[in-house]
């Protein structure tokens, strides 16, 4: 009697704990805090993510469109760029994206390396070039020295620019969200609606496409799988980068992590209610057309994917010199 | 003579310290740091600094043309507004704004209070209106909860929002620069040349208008009065307040605090290199064509001006409702 309950009790305490059971039983694992292996280059990172200077008007950063105080977007339809020209597409969240599979809508960007290069020389954002932003940032000796202590050469170049601010952007990860302390075993970190949400969240198939820690960013789909998506928005998508007619409206499906924070919603932001866009994708993803119950509890569970938002000390830019060149807003 | 060694003593430890009598004894201040007494009305002010919802566009917030990363300046010549217009008159830096006789450099605001409505009705910048700005924070409750808080009431109102911007832009003070550490009685802080520079400062009179804790900001002066300054900016300054015709041309007198931060220079932001300004000012404002070498000693002098720079943790601002009204940035 007594050995059999100790080896209850070692068994029980062998075991792995129950947290580790649920998330390894579910679709959505939870998002663990980034460790910092390079302070310097992510503090080097960081600067570069707000600096202005990185685009012709010297008004434009990657914060502008990613802004890390409203959930790593603009939440605005489609962004604002160089002389408020409006973008093509959505700005997806910064927030987690490296976890995506790829970068931009259409994977066009293997990594958030090839991504970070993109916007600056891009004429519809900050319409700058990759030569004139390097001309800008060798000219300070506070962003030389950083550059030279990381980099080993007194000569910056793009790569170790865009290497930089990923190395930042590696860092916005959001951990300790209610859903994550659910899933590692706090059984009163979800009300009984957002838990019935989950629920019906994986009943239907979401889970087929928003699934991984960031509950999505892992796979390209259709947009619009049974019945079409009507936008005037042009994006083809996928297609641009393949060549392949099957790409043609595929996208990458992007992480629900902080979804109360990113409205509104979809590749052309048509969508500013979280209720509406989870009726949409239930009917043209699923077939399903939802109960408004189903629909308020799924909204309660995805707003249980708000976890802890970036925060650090605002970044003091050093002061252009008399050799910077000077922005040309209105040119 | 053991009595008057002791007298000796006494007199010394009960004298001023030396820095009071060294910063008294000089036209410029140091400046202290801000005590703050209302801890939740500063944090709902830095949201508020910070938050693009109070313009039109859902893009522009009060940091966009005073960004705290930049010596609470935009470093552009004009700034930029609503639908890219290009604004009348260089941003003024709202760092140390406090200690000014007056906002806006025709002084056409008594406060920051009064200051900080003007902004987001101006059609050039924010280009939005009071009662759309209320009904945005009204529709979102943690902004409901944090105005009932401080002010008691369950009804937003714009001397709320204006209240509580200006008691954060108090906190925007920059004490600790080299200056102030010599004015406190540090002799090593300055270097030869910087002291020479501040003595040519003082000596042929930039001190008559540069003066107090701010270097500025306490008087209006006419913008050229040995020669005329020739620009093709229209801005006339005081009179447009005034009306009285002596007013012409007068700006109200900029503070030199973190000047190396807030380039470029004068009302019209013509002049880029802090030598070219001290150049010029010295010719119009006071008849003395300066050496090159006084010249490189003021400028070394004006950048020891430069203080601790605001730091704080990003705001992470409440995300809107069903409720709130969309921003419209192309309408």
């Amino acid at each position: 009697m007594k050995t059999q309950l100790l080896s209850l009790l070692l068994a029980s305490s062998l075991a792995a704990p129950a947290f580790a059971d649920r998330a390894s039983n579910e679709p959505i694992q939870p998002i663990e805090p980034h460790e910092v292996t390079e302070p310097e280059k992510v503090e080097l990172g960081k600067k570069l993510f707000f600096e202005p200077r990185l685009s012709a008007s010297g008004f434009i950063s990657c914060n502008s469109c990613h802004n890390l105080s409203r959930g790593g977007s603009d939440n605005l339809p489609t962004s604002i760029g160089h002389n408020w020209q409006e973008g093509p597409i959505n700005s997806p969240t910064v927030l987690n994206s490296s976890m995506s599979v790829a970068q931009f809508w259409d994977g066009r960007a293997a990594d958030l390396r090839e991504q970070a290069g993109g916007p600056i020389e891009n004429p519809m954002e900050m319409a700058f070039s990759h030569t004139l932003a390097i001309d800008v940032l060798q000219s300070i000796p506070q962003y030389r020295e950083m550059f030279a202590e990381i980099y080993g050469t007194d000569q910056i170049d793009i790569d170790q620019v865009t290497d930089a601010i990923a190395a930042f952007e590696e860092t916005l990860v959001t951990p300790n969200s209610r859903f994550d302390l659910w899933l590692k075993g706090d059984d009163d970190a979800l009300t009984s609606a957002e838990l019935a949400g989950y629920e019906t969240f994986k009943n239907i198939g979401c889970t087929a496409c928003h699934n991984g820690p960031a509950a999505g960013g892992t796979s390209f789909q259709r947009m619009g799988v049974v019945e079409p998506y009507v936008t005037d928005n042009p994006a083809e998508g996928r297609v641009s980068v393949t060549g392949d007619d099957a790409d043609r409206f595929n996208f990458k499906v992007p992480t629900l992590r902080n979804v109360e924070l990113t409205y509104p919603y979809f590749h052309d932001g048509a969508y500013w209610k979280l209720e509406d866009a989870v009726d949409v994708m239930a009917r043209l993803q699923l077939g399903r057309q939802l109960s408004e119950e189903d629909i308020d509890n799924m909204t309660a569970f995805l707003k249980t994917l708000t976890g802890d938002q970036p925060s650090f000390a605002i970044p003091n830019l050093p002061p252009s010199t008399n050799d910077t060149p000077h922005p040309r807003p209105f040119d």
